[in-house]
């Protein structure tokens, strides 16, 4: 692993909207699903609109010290009946910016989201990813996280 | 399959919270983690104020025809800047009564589900099944889900 970068993690601002989805546009399966124009869509913007007005959804930056965006993440907090009425924390769309990876940036984004669901009472962080990424379920074994479940999708 | 079983399905409302809990309970994974008690403990009821305020969150049951509740599912609209800005859904604590099954009823509930994510603007609905449900899995993979991710959890 290269030397540590040290960051700070941010609520996301509507500034940030356009390097978030340049780092989800850079990867093999994001890079067909994304149009990374300029303009950006504007479909992109009323996303961002409807989670910052979600109390229970959380996006997140990281930002080195020079201010630049470096990676992101999204922690959505969701209400439930099961164990006992415990909410469940789900974490979606981690990427860290290509120039950046193993440098610890992706272990701090998911610490941060299992501290920040912790305190907001989850028993229970879940999250979905593609079976192809065998680096990423290895990185979330050594946070945690069981290969539990079956990640199941359908798309419209 | 037996003869399949005609079902209504509607919005979640308090006095329903002690049958869905049963059925959440009446499961090998479930029985360990819920707490079906008289009265049912108060964490459950403040769970389902939780999640009925949240209009990101719909949680459902099947109603048989003599007004008996046979099975629940919830679902979450989650918007996100992925796939340009699309929601995603996901489906979660999906049972069906044990003397109701193979009925029919648990499609009707996910394909109530699809409908529903479909019209709110999603392009994805997700799920994760436990790694021991097998036949929860060619459930949805009847319905065209596919087992394209893994399910990671940690439990706190």
């Amino acid at each position: 692993m290269a030397r540590g970068l040290q960051v700070t993690i941010r609520p996301a601002r509507r500034d940030d909207v356009h390097f978030i989805v340049s780092m989800l546009a850079d990867d093999p399966l994001g890079s067909a699903r994304e149009r990374l124009e300029h303009p950006l869509p504007q479909s992109y913007f009323r996303a961002f609109e409807a989670l910052d007005r979600d109390p229970n959804i959380e996006l997140v930056v990281a930002q080195d010290g020079e201010g630049s965006v470096v990676g992101c993440l999204q922690l959505c907090i969701l209400p439930g009946l099961s164990s006992q009425g415990a909410s469940r924390g789900l974490i979606e769309d981690v990427r860290v910016a290509s120039h950046c990876r193993s440098r610890g940036i992706g272990e701090e984004l998911v610490q941060w989201a299992l501290g920040q669901a912790r305190a907001r009472g989850c028993k229970l962080v879940e999250l979905l990813t593609h079976h192809t990424r065998s680096d990423a379920q290895r990185f979330y074994e050594r946070l945690g996280f069981a290969r539990s479940h079956v990640g199941m999708t359908i798309r419209f």
